[in-house]
């Protein structure tokens, strides 16, 4: 994997980039849409390529690992082969699942012993397995197994759980570079700062994880809960110490707003269940505003979802037949909703990346931020 | 619309013929797949063109009536512009919904009073009425106000239902004749022939349905739950009796191996919920047989779907992803087996139109009888 920096904004630190994997090239800043176990929900692989122009899909270690297995995952060649996906994907390590689990889970030094939601039975994660795991996969960017802390989080909670953050890092790097790819394309380790809302943990963990030197980093720990000014204070403080030549890789950010304002702030990759499990509740997402659909306002409006977009499902198909299809429980309505959703949002760093490269980012962010918060 | 033979089976009554709507050429025998509110549930329209090469879908009277509602289908232009569907659509007439209503609906000589599974409210339809409502639709084909009865079903219900149908159809028929399309397209209304399982009742009513000389008629009030040879006998005796130069379609008819049967008894035309319904289950339609993709024996097959059918979905995707995505709830495993299996419908008609043709179908049929049903 390599990144280069096409272009930086003079006004504020956006940077536009290319990151190169073994599954070709992916203009940055970039949305990566998330499969959680093998799918990104109700959007087949094709309209991923064809309609969301997505170069890039995320997939959840914790789901994969429990079904469909590594063992199955192994004998398909990997998850590329599996779903059929040539593009990149990109695994988290299991850790934020983890810490949803609450009392079905128990951290020590060793790793995470935790009970499958699925069926109760008992698994334990180590930075060592979670390598492993990551391998058998096939992601083409494997992500540090961490502890994601909550929000809010006491001061020296944050602290002890950012050091085994570190500890656990430096025992990921180790099985990385001790194992080798099993697909014949090489994966690279992201290593993920952490250190809740805390400016001195911050500080102290994005220097640590840049001098890991790996060929990417992660900022973890944000959009749990916090208010968006520590988000974007945070995200800001850490891009000031994670080295410019490297991706920098906002995980579970965000809304289009707070993804707009951290590429303004540096930070080159981001991923986000938001639009496509608010597309299923109606929510669309649109380069005029937000639109909840169920409102009996768009019970007639026959124009496109978002005519400027282009592409077949965001012009063609009506607000009031989207409407219809989702009152209606269609899973169609799902399908178009999710498929307009991720096409907005890679329109949206698309065009950000564009507005970067003309030299012209600034002013228009300040317009997109306002037009693509307001509610319709 | 009009009809034209383009072949006869020397050894059966099957036959193969062009159907001509102001949406297109419809080659026979056809499968339609059902688009009951405007959607074929978890298949996007372009895919139903694409993928599956349907020709004509269903739409159900009853669900487009209570939503979205004939006021915004008119003001779209009818369902072909408001769902995005340029080809060829039939509408039910609402009266098989309607019946199974059961105690929320009371039929008399006016017409029936029935209650909204929506919301309870309360509504009528008589025979004018539905055929206003799908001269609003805009359905290339309308069919016939009947009532459908149950089975078993007395002699005595079973005759005096036939009548109030034969009575009913009288009124469509005058209802039609004296009102005009709304979209610039002809639209043609098809009788239904009614009568239980009662051959004497079966023969007079489809002599009453012939005498009608509508541009095609129906056979309704079958598999309902009757045994398979009485379906059979039924549907043999009524294609003896309405005329050969006109489509005949079997109505909520069924599985792949009814099909083939019906067809070499004469029919041209056929829907039926099944191959979506069931696919949602992980029930899967394949030219080798019958698929529960839920069972272990699919975990670890690599193999496509259906290689056989070739195309993207059957071809590509494999059973053990698509077991992974059934089993893991996944939005995409249903859109997968309900692309596959209209894919498999459409694909049995069309093989059987052109053994129809080179004049091997019965043999052709014998053996793809006994492949189609068996499981796997």
């Amino acid at each position: 994997m390599n990144f280069q920096l096409t272009s930086t904004d003079s006004r504020s630190s956006a940077r536009a980039g290319i990151l190169r994997t073994g599954h070709g090239d992916i203009p940055t800043p970039i949305f990566m849409p998330v499969g959680t176990a093998g799918s990104v929900k109700a959007v087949h692989q094709r309209e991923l390529v064809n309609d969301i122009h997505a170069e890039i899909i995320l997939g959840n270690t914790y789901h994969l690992y429990l079904r469909p297995g590594i063992e199955l995952l192994e004998k398909a060649g990997g998850l590329h082969q599996f779903i059929g996906w040539n593009k990149s994907i990109l695994t988290d390590s299991g850790g934020y699942q983890v810490y949803s689990l609450g009392a079905n889970r128990k951290i020590t030094e060793e790793g995470v012993v935790f009970k499958s939601h699925i069926d109760g039975s008992k698994h334990t994660f180590t930075p060592e397995g979670v390598m492993d795991i990551q391998r058998s996969i096939g992601a083409d960017i494997m992500m540090a197994f961490d502890e994601c802390t909550p929000y809010p989080c006491e001061y020296n909670y944050a602290k002890e759980s950012m050091h085994l953050t570190h500890r656990w890092l430096k025992r990921c790097v180790d099985r990385v570079s001790g194992t080798e790819p099993k697909y014949g394309y090489k994966q690279a380790l992201f290593p993920i700062v952490q250190g809740s809302v805390y400016k001195d943990l911050r500080v102290q963990s994005a220097e640590f994880i840049a001098a890991q030197d790996q060929p990417g980093n992660a900022i973890g720990g944000l959009s749990v809960g916090e208010p968006h000014e520590d988000m974007y204070a945070m995200t800001s403080l850490v891009c000031g110490i994670l080295p410019k030549e490297k991706p920098r890789y906002l995980m579970g950010v965000g809304t289009p707003e707070n993804i707009l304002e951290c590429i303004s702030l540096g930070i080159d990759m981001f991923d986000c269940v938001m639009p496509t499990r608010n597309a299923r509740n109606g929510m669309l997402f649109t380069s005029e505003g937000i639109i909840n659909i169920r409102n009996e306002k768009w019970k007639d409006d026959l124009t496109p979802i978002d005519a400027l977009l282009g592409g077949y499902v965001s012009a063609t198909h009506s607000k009031a037949y989207l409407r219809h299809l989702i009152i209606s429980k269609e899973i169609l309505g799902a399908q178009i909703a999710s498929i307009h959703n991720l096409t907005f949002y890679l329109w949206l760093v698309k065009e950000a990346r564009k507005q970067i490269i003309e030299g012209t980012f600034t002013g228009w962010k300040d317009t997109m931020v306002e037009k693509v918060s307001r509610r319709l």
